[in-house]
């Protein structure tokens, strides 16, 4: 009987011990409690401890540093991005789309995934652009490239913002490795861990990934086929207080709706009132028909920053995203950059785009691309509405449609056992931060001229 | 008079709150202490309170929202990478000889500068390297590479390792955009800010600013002609407790060294005995004219993990690193570099480089480069030696001098002077913790065969 009370003693002291490590109370480096003092606390005997603490070192959870006392193991409490913040279910996990995005056999169909097939990208172009890249002057294929990016580029950039009515200085504009690489800076930049970030619901899932890694508390607002829910998103400010609201304006992941001009307006006062930076992402600007509504354009890059990328429209390959922003904020970015990555895209790579956006065949080849997706939007759609998916809101453009399934059916549950058929979905959960999404799944519908992903999807919708 | 006393109390409240806001004790969005219990404990008049805050207030220091207090403002106190830890002159700044490296006219002279100039590198392997991925499959063109990096690669990365004694299938290679993005990924997964980390003194600048950008204790350890010195190695893991050692074991930057197995073995040895995780950071081992000791080695990755980019001997415009650890390290790794940039180096990059270095002609090319090296370490040195500028340890290979000036001159102030002459120069204290080497300079043999650099270097090392 007094062993047994040893015994469960001794495991709650280890108990003790592991939840502050889980809860990271006690971190990697972290001295553990002296014995006598945790003996003290829990009101237990030393030799308690003493065991206990032998265990976890037993275990590798803790280890002993001669004359120094116990510490948390570095090896058994490294930032597994995995484990932070709730445990959800693997399949609506956001990392888990990503990943079976992009490692998916070849065979695989992606209709979950966030880009193009080759097929759909203008190839010839960018042959073209790498063929010229080879024969260019020796900067693009031997230097890092200047702190911000080739001038060239941010001249390119700068001209286009313009012609957007947006004024932005080549200077207030820096090259990035890619638009997710623009976010982290931006994080690093304006967050400290507890920080509060407000993001749609739904949003674009590496949103969750790219905030949880940043260890910030994320809140979110309801997005409409005309935007944020200005009236959430007010409340919101008063209540969470957040640094930083994070979104796309045009043709918003996954939902495809785009801002209107009055709740922009909206918005932006909100955001002055309350003094909240806002990121707007314009990574799929480029498949717009016509400009619609921008914070940045509104506000004037105050306190809005502007990012975006060329990896959607010209391709994941050669990937270079921009941040433009109040040039005191790109002075200090670049210092990060250069900090965290020494340069910012490869000078090779920036050279190659730059020469594929500013080829004459370039303007033709979007405008193509623009009047397929519109096709194959409604094409898709109508399918998808044979087997009862129901596309609430027709985009005026881009390759997704954020549609409702059938009977409540659980969308995680779908896309797994669309994966035991190789293809690879992206079940609406992983969209929500409010978990609201669970019959809703996002469609690429590039990604959806085989069959097969029908007969899939009617497979995993139908007997469920 | 008692309005000179309200006025004093006055600003002694906004220096209360500013010196806060300046140590980052209260951060963006954070409340500022109530008037109320500001009055307490400052031992002044609300009304005086009152007045602070609004000053504050107009100066943009801190927002009032309604119904609920003052807040530090976003806008005055984002995180301005320069004005992390100590001011230091802005010429032995870390970021300094970064962008003026980076940033300088095409005219200038940059023996301060890491990398070598285009007519040292294989051009010709490049263009043809480049050619060759214009022509490849759509893949390389058009997708983003699987999770973990083009797999051709990392299996070839894989047999090199093999063939210095190091096992690492590729799967426990990740690719990474870059050298540096490979430290900073490490450094999410591995620490928090106030953790501890050991450098060597000197090291590579970038190092000090990187681990500056995630808020670590910085220690260091010196660095002598073997490595670094075991005995203060084992003295600083039992005072500071580091968490991590960062180092670079071959061809160490900027010093030359190489560490000897016996001083590897007891490094490895003390690392083991207080489990601290080791960084070895392999860039420059392409240049060593035959293999020397290494940690990832003697340790099996175990608790090393060999990081290494292709920047140097290959290019700095078509970036890609590696990290190589233990395979669940690894697994995390990926998470986190989806989370911060989806995925890992540009395929079109990744491609380009195993084409480059797959190439019949490529280990020819690096030979006839080490060997130009070789003659340019000796012809700089005796130059260097002319002008009373010492180099204590000629290194086995790669473009690095680390010499002592003469008559412990400045280097700080020397570099500022050689700027004014368009040659951008690397004084020592950038690479040194303890500012010990005041009187250093790291010197880039390969950006040194115009005269006009020791004709400035005379200029000023002599009338200073």
């Amino acid at each position: 009987m007094r062993d047994e009370a040893m015994t469960n003693r001794t495991t709650a002291v280890m108990e003790t011990i592991r939840s502050r490590i889980a809860a990271r109370i006690l971190v990697p480096g972290d001295r553990v409690p002296s014995i006598r003092s945790m003996a003290a606390s829990l009101s237990v005997s030393p030799s308690t401890v003493v065991e206990a603490y032998d265990r976890l070192a037993a275990d590798g959870a803790i280890r002993s540093r001669p004359g120094s006392g116990f510490y948390v193991s570095s090896s058994t409490q490294p930032f597994a991005l995995a484990e932070v913040g709730p445990r959800l279910d693997r399949a609506v996990d956001p990392l888990w789309v990503s990943r079976q995005s992009l490692d998916a056999a070849p065979s695989a169909i992606r209709p979950g995934c966030g880009w193009l097939p080759p097929d759909w990208l203008a190839q010839e172009g960018l042959r073209k652009a790498i063929r010229a890249a080879a024969k260019s002057d020796t900067a693009l294929l031997s230097d890092y490239g200047s702190a911000r990016g080739l001038s060239a580029l941010r001249s390119h950039l700068s001209r286009q913002f313009q012609s957007e009515g947006l004024n932005a200085s080549p200077d207030q504009i820096l090259l990035t490795p890619s638009g997710s690489q623009s976010i982290d800076l931006i994080c690093r930049f304006l967050l400290r861990p507890g920080d509060t970030v407000l993001v749609d619901d739904p949003c674009y899932f590496n949103f969750h990934a790219v905030l949880r890694a940043h260890q910030v508390k994320v809140v979110s607002v309801p997005y409409m086929a005309t935007g944020p829910d200005p009236d959430a998103f007010a409340k919101i400010l008063i209540e969470s207080a957040p640094q930083l609201y994070l979104t796309n304006s045009a043709l918003h992941n996954p939902s495809g709706a785009t801002m209107t001009a009055q709740v922009a307006h909206r918005i932006l006062s909100a955001a002055t009132a309350h003094d909240v930076v806002i990121v707007e992402d314009d990574i799929f600007a480029g498949f717009e028909p016509e400009l619609s509504a921008r914070l940045a354009t509104l506000d004037g890059l105050a306190r809005v920053i502007r990012i975006g990328s060329f990896s959607k429209i010209l391709s994941p390959a050669m990937r270079c995203g921009y941040i433009a922003a109040r040039p005191d904020w790109i002075e200090a970015l670049t210092d990060l950059q250069i900090a965290t990555n020494f340069g910012g895209p490869d000078a090779l790579v920036t050279g190659i785009v730059h020469a594929a956006i500013t080829d004459s065949a370039y303007r033709r080849n979007i405008e193509t691309l623009r009047r397929r997706l519109a096709t194959a939007r409604t094409t898709v759609a109508a399918r998808l509405e044979a087997l009862g998916i129901r596309t609430k809101l027709m985009p005026r453009g881009g390759f997704y449609l954020w549609c409702q399934l059938p009977g409540r059916l659980d969308a995680a549950e779908a896309a797994r056992r669309a994966l035991e058929c190789d293809v690879v979905l992206a079940p609406g959960n992983v969209f929500s931060l409010s978990g609201s999404a669970i019959d809703w799944m996002r469609f690429n519908v590039s990604q959806m001229s085989d069959a097969l992903v029908f007969e899939v999807l009617r497979k995993v919708t139908s007997d469920g």
